[in-house]
């Protein structure tokens, strides 16, 4: 079996070129050669969330960016709307309730996207609601919510909207201001294309006012200490300068492409794995497939641990098993990262070839043809 | 001018290898390949921190550490002692304020060690002190406290002893266990040799007593939750995974070199730097300096600042300069890192001729030869 393949929904495979930008000698970051990196970095993100607002770079996972926006936003005995969809929306609504939020959770059964409706009446009901919490795509179930129709419906009100975009945000199509997002995280080792380590936040006008009247202390993640700092040109905390070096790369790259092609080329990688994995009669586990990882249900009879287990151990292929309710029951191909067409193709193979280990009914060869014939009727471009 | 040399207290120069490791390609957090590593890190890092009790990784620079020892172990209302001997003391306290503790702020005079008897007096007659904060060196001043010495006295008490070490974890001698530290925290682009990007904390038994009972709120810092991950064979949140990896070659590193020889080729460093700088008829800022970084005195009528850069600029060598009160006053040399021997002679040479444009008395190529001989005469003994 020739290379190894990395299609999790993050970490991801990295540019090559973000492989060398990691290896350079180390530079300060208070140095001009720094400064005018971080300069453009900044006004890149801009962008890259298709926004006017300052978006703040932090060092930490995801989850940190999360916590930013809960302790800048949220004030003690605050009521919180939480649409839980899976494990990260479990996390950011226990996240709230931490921080002192009276927290309603409106569960969507896994793998269901919430029901705009549902949001509009929980509000309606509920007129003291100040943040709405939910993930654009809920990593766990690979499953896209409709942040536009939530977007308008939360906008009308006085509650501030907060988006956990990070397994979303440079995979597909998010519009923090002209849909009203009062609040933006995005995560570095997702569709950034980088290694696991930075999260990036972005606030609305609206929000940053009340980001000013929070009461919650913060200090790591305090965001006006920060965007202070950036004014001056500088992060309020060392820079992590390997990670935002590489990020100056691939920020250009992708302003080289254009933010919508490169919309189309994620898109099309998910549109080729549920193709050809519903020819290999293998079905979808999210009613609302996300762009940026597709979730297959694993064939009765077969345990999807195993089947993950072995499709990396013999196959060289790591994708992400189910967790929680839905462990052992679907695996997660990620669609961000630097992913070539041999990639994708050599994944559904090789998944044909794990799968036919366990008995299943599939032809490898034939889903390899079918694979190459499909990326060739829908070519990328450029 | 031949290669750039970067010689700040943190960031640090990368071992070669650690260069490379960060340029291979992404791996998943939740692969065996992985789960070895982290084990095996996580093992290593006591070791580092002369300490039974488990060290913990998190994805935050060094700020981040300090303030997962203040959310674990600072109650709302609590007593603190906070030793302000600069830049990151003050930090430190104004933290310690943020999250609702009583801070006495005991300061020292910038480029001084606090008096342990000082630290006594205010603990005998503040019985209701909590904690007590201290930086192990003060990287504004360059200045090394008596880290055994204030244990001794806080050990006795009813007071948590948390210690920055970011400046001094893995740079010389701190016995977290031995000298009865209760909280030390460490950061990666410092004494461990790899980009900003993760710091690692630790907490003896009776912190983490104390971490157990504590009120204050907090999610992305919250030890225990970090601890029990860690029992399972991972981190909580997303691992940084290329950093790990790293981390894993350089405790290798230093285990095979041996903690304490690690420590005195950092204090021939440091005993170089400053010998040489005498020479010069350079003097020292600090009356207590550190092994980990040497704060120089600029000649009067030099600007520091000016000086700084012309050295970068014109001589491709990062220092840091002075900040707040000691701003265009010291340049500081950082000794952690990947520093060979070339580097050490280069540095001062290329500060003589900087000097030197600056009208300063000083003969560079003597300050070469005398490098050479120094070095020589002072061999390090793998």
């Amino acid at each position: 079996m020739s290379n190894a393949i990395l299609l999790a929904p993050g970490p991801v495979q990295l540019h090559p070129e973000v492989q060398k930008i990691l290896a350079q000698p180390m530079i300060h970051h208070r140095t001009p050669e720094f400064d005018t990196i971080l300069a453009r970095v900044l006004e890149n993100l801009k962008s890259f969330f298709q926004t006017k607002h300052p978006v703040l770079i932090q060092t930490s996972t995801g989850s940190g960016g999360m916590e930013a926006l809960i302790v800048n936003l949220l004030n003690q005995g605050e009521e919180v709307l939480a649409i839980v969809s899976g494990k990260f929306g479990e996390r950011w609504a226990d996240m709230a309730e931490v921080y002192g939020g009276r927290v309603h959770r409106l569960n969507c059964d896994w793998g269901k996207p919430v029901d705009p409706a549902a949001v509009k009446k929980i509000l309606g009901e509920n007129p003291n609601i100040k943040l709405v919490l939910t993930q654009a795509t809920e990593t766990s179930t690979a499953t896209a919510h409709d942040i536009k129709a939530i977007a308008e419906i939360v906008s009308k009100t006085e509650a501030l909207l907060l988006v956990d975009g990070i397994t979303a945000v440079g995979a597909y199509d998010i519009r923090m201001d002209e849909w009203k997002i009062d609040g933006l995280v995005a995560g570095s080792q997702k569709a950034v294309m980088l290694p696991t380590g930075l999260c990036f936040v972005c606030l609305s006008e609206r929000a940053w006012a009340k980001a000013k009247a929070c009461k919650t202390p913060r200090f790591y993640f305090d965001l006006q200490k920060e965007l202070k700092s950036n004014q001056k040109g500088e992060t309020y905390f060392s820079s992590a300068v390997a990670h935002i070096k590489a990020l100056d790369f691939v920020l250009s790259e992708i302003s080289k492409t254009g933010l919508m092609k490169h919309f189309a080329e994620q898109r099309r990688r998910a549109d080729f794995t549920r193709e050809i994995a519903k020819q290999m009669g293998l079905s979808l586990y999210s009613s609302s497939p996300s762009d940026s990882v597709t979730a297959l249900n694993v064939p009765e009879g077969i345990d999807g641990a195993k089947l993950r287990e072995h499709l990396e151990k013999k196959y060289l292929v790591t994708v992400m098993g189910g967790q929680d309710q839905a462990k052992g029951k679907i695996i997660r191909i990620g669609h961000m990262g630097y992913i070539q067409e041999v990639h994708l193709i050599e994944t559904m193979y090789r998944l044909a070839l794990a799968l036919k280990d366990f008995s299943f009914n599939v032809e490898p060869e034939k889903v390899k043809s079918t694979s190459t014939t499909w990326l060739e009727a829908h070519p990328f471009e450029q």
